[in-house]
Formats: structure tokens, C-alpha cells, sequence
């Protein structure tokens, strides 16, 4: 057999040039990557200037990496493969609480709070009472739960992105559930925000005709003995952007109620409840 | 219908964002993008850790990359993306000599110089007479055919690898053809190289088991008023990486005798014809 490179046999030539040792797995994905790239290339018959034009795009995004940005996430966010991998690999049972994204602002080591404590610390924004309880499928308490919170401040920025402006911690907490799997603490209502799009990614956008927006949300790192680690977001019901989060962070089933209250210091209530699902 | 994101409706999510006004070409492009794109993940189910290394890779691939090294050609040409984008743009017809990949050497403006000249101005080397003629499909000889060819050294350097090292134009030159469509000049048998392997690229190569060399061979633009440009290799036929050339750039009908010279100081021939396609 020649292993000559043909065009009808590019992925062959390609694949049968592995050597014996390789493990299975890398094999496996690199066989699949080199199969669906090049059928890519030869489903839009991909011009020499087109290539030309992806390698030069990559480079920028490659070159615009630093310490403080990662524009290789921000490409795989806007093209939905951040969202699919989480899917992939955190499929829940019906009804339990749906997984998003954990985006790129956690910080682990967020002060513990007590329930009712708030987390917003520079006194902006529309203060907003959080409040549910985590449960498992069948609906029982679930005690010891721990709730890491964070969200943007009232001008969409999270206290790492602003460190010289925003108190350290603003709008982050820790919360841990007692017997009755209760949570409740004050933040703000979150606001929506663009992700970075001073970049390739950000030209992209532009060139698909889409904005670089992310609805408001509030982000949960959900933890409890016996239980999947539940990674999400809950969202603001009303936000312009729900339908068109820029990175497509939002599920239906995340989606919580923002309730205006009466009267009162704080002006909104958003109840969401957590259903965990076990190891095994 | 809603445009909220689910693993089965990924691809679906992620193209319908796309905007009213977007080029048609442009559209097509990134919708087949995205579908083989989530089509991979989906298929080899992606785990988180695998895309961490990937955007890993892809960040180290973009900051080695400079005005000399173009990491992401490297990743390309070893993918056997660059020779597939190649054949694609470049069917010819039964007969026609086949295009191969340009190669990140080629230089602009080489000096024209008289047919059997040497081009090998180092003086290194196994000196080898390159002859043949460029022909029309019918096997009419082409006047004018303009033959830009160049190699690297006997060290397997090409000149602009080693500019304080290698005469200016060592191993380039450009030769027109007469009535008669021959060509010859004095060359040298080329050696074969490996591609730079201090990189991801490299790294990549290790894991899969193979190594970075490509087989000997010698470049040809060929250009004729009323003809396609050729742009291809000949390559050395005993060449022990010629079944395995790490770019897959090698061709069966790109394949040239060496033919050992019985005395005199040219010490190998090499025949070769070029059958050029008509523009239309």
C-alpha cells in the first residue's frame, strides 16, 4: 500500500502515519480531529486565501494570550464548544439543577459568610436577596451544602477585573447549607456585560454580525458530600441578552424569577432552588 | 423556537446567531466550521482536560510564532491540512505534473542565469545536472517557460536559514526556456531536513510517534504565458523518508531518477519534464 498523500485519501495518509506506541486515546482523538478537519476543508472546498487568512488568524489570537487574557477561550466560548464540552461531560438526570459554564472570574478562597450576610461590598447596584434550598432528586434537605457565589458589580465588572476599584471579595461569598438545605444572602441584581472583544474573537463577532454580550447572571459553585459538583449560573429573567448570550451560557431551566419586593432596603428577591445529583 | 443551548442542538445554536448581513461565503465557511468542530467533540467525547490542552497547545503554538517561525503552518503542513487545501485549489488533469506544497523557503527575485549553469555557490555538495523539458498535455515543447527552482544545502540549510553562513542565491536560481522547452542547470542532490521540532509542533510529532524529517528534494515554480502556474517538488527517488515525508508533500508522480554519472565532476543527473495545464 503506498502512503503516498492523496487528496481522496488525505485522512488515511495522515492517520496511518502514527506510530505503533501511541496511546489509545490519543490516538482516538487525534484520528477523529485529522478525519473532521479535513472534511471541513474539502465540504466548503477551502481557498488557499482562506487558509492563509486562518493562520494569520490564529496567530493573532495566539499572540494576544497573556497572563491576564486568553483569547483561544474566548474563540472556543463564542463558537459554543465551551458550552458543548460541559455538556458532554455533565449530563444530569430529569430535573436535576443543569451545569454551565464556570467561566474565567472564580477565585477560590472566598470569605465565609453567614445566611442573610451580604456579598456586595462597594455599595452599588440594586440589591437583591438570593434565597432557595438545596435538595436531592427526591426533594430532601440536603445539609452541609456549600454555596460559592460571585457575580459582576453594578457596572459589570468583576472585583479581579477593577482590583485598584472594588474591594476585595466585592460580591463574592461562600454560604453552607444547615438541616433544612436553606440558603439566602444579599447581592446585587447582576447586570449584563461584554466579554473582551478587543481582539480576533472580537472581529469575529463583528464579521458575524454578532454582539459580544453575556445576560446578567449570578454564578454558583455548588458542593456537598455524596453529591456532582454543580458548576452554573442562575440568569435575570428579563435580560435583553437571555436568547442571545454571546458564549451560550443559558438554559432554560436556569433561567430564576426576579421578583420586585414591596418595600425595603432591597428591591429584588430571586428564589432558586438546587437539586443535586449523587456520585452514583 | 428557542435558541438556547442543548448538546443536540449545539451546531444549531451556535449558527443561527449568525447575522442577516453576513457574506454568503463567510456564513458557509463557519457553519461547516462549527459542525465538524462540535462533530470531533461530540464524537471522541471531549473531556475537560483534553480541551484545557488543547487551548494550551494552541497558546504555546501562537507565542512561538515570530517573523521567522510560523508554528501554526507547521501544525497545518504536519496535519496534512496545507497539501490537502493544495489539492483541492490545484486538480489537473490525466497526465498534468502535479502541484505540491510551496514550502516556507521560496525567495522572490532570484537571478536569471544561461541554461547549464550551476546554481550551487558553496561549493558543497554532490553535484547534479537537473534536465528535461516543459510541455503542453500534446507534448508540444513551451518556449518561455520560466523555471524559478531552489534547495537547500549539502548541510540541508536552505540560504536564508544561514545568511551569515551561505553565499547570497546559494542553490536558487531562474531559467527561461527556448524553442525547443529544455531546461538544464547544475544543482546539488538535495538532503533531506527536518522541519523545526523545538516547538508544540514538535512536541505533537514526539507523542504521535513520528519523526520531523522531510525527503530530499528540489523546487520548481513553473510559470508560462496561457498555462497554470506549477508550483512542486522532484524528489529524491532513494530518499529513506520518502514513504513517510512529514509535511506529506510527496506525490508517486513527483518521484525523479538520480542517475549516477560514470565520470566527469557532475556526479548524478536527474531528468524530468514538466507537463504544464492550460489556464482554460
Amino acid at each position: 500500500m503506498s502512503r503516498y498523500f492523496t487528496e481522496e485519501g488525505s485522512v488515511e495518509a495522515v492517520n496511518s502515519r502514527m506510530g505503533k506506541d501511541v496511546t489509545p486515546r490519543l490516538a482516538a482523538v487525534m484520528a477523529s480531529l485529522v478525519s473532521h478537519l479535513h472534511a471541513f476543508a474539502k465540504a466548503v472546498h477551502l481557498t488557499q486565501e482562506e487558509w492563509e487568512y486562518g493562520i494569520e488568524f490564529l496567530t493573532r489570537a495566539g499572540q494576544k494570550c497573556s497572563d491576564e487574557r486568553q483569547e483561544f477561550i474566548l474563540l472556543s466560548d463564542t463558537l459554543g464548544l465551551s458550552m458543548l464540552v460541559d455538556a458532554i461531560n455533565n449530563r444530569r438526570p430529569m430535573g436535576a439543577t443543569e451545569n454551565t459554564v464556570l467561566g474565567p472570574f472564580y477565585v477560590r478562597g472566598a470569605p465565609v459568610r453567614q445566611m442573610g450576610d451580604t456579598i456586595c461590598l462597594d455599595g452599588k447596584g440594586e440589591s437583591c436577596r438570593f434565597e432557595g434550598t438545596v435538595i436531592d432528586l427526591h426533594g430532601t434537605p440536603i445539609e452541609g451544602a456549600r454555596l460559592d457565589v460571585w457575580s459582576d458589580n453594578a457596572e459589570g465588572f468583576y472585583d479581579v477585573q477593577q482590583p485598584e476599584i472594588q474591594p476585595k471579595w466585592n460580591n463574592r461569598g461562600v454560604f453552607v447549607t444547615g438541616p433544612d438545605g436553606r440558603y439566602d444572602f444579599v447581592g446585587i441584581k447582576p447586570v449584563s456585560y461584554p466579554i473582551p472583544y478587543d481582539g480576533p474573537v472580537g472581529q469575529m463577532l463583528g464579521h458575524l454580525g454578532r454582539h459580544p454580550y453575556r445576560p446578567a447572571h449570578m454564578h454558583y459553585l455548588v458542593t456537598a458530600p455524596g453529591f456532582q459538583k454543580l458548576v452554573t449560573h442562575t440568569f435575570v429573567g428579563d435580560d435583553p441578552y437571555l436568547e442571545s448570550d454571546t458564549v451560550f451560557g443559558v438554559k432554560k431551566s436556569l433561567v430564576a424569577p426576579f421578583e420586585k419586593l414591596p418595600q425595603g432596603s432591597t428591591l429584588w428577591r430571586s428564589p432558586f432552588d438546587f437539586l443535586l445529583t449523587p456520585t452514583s
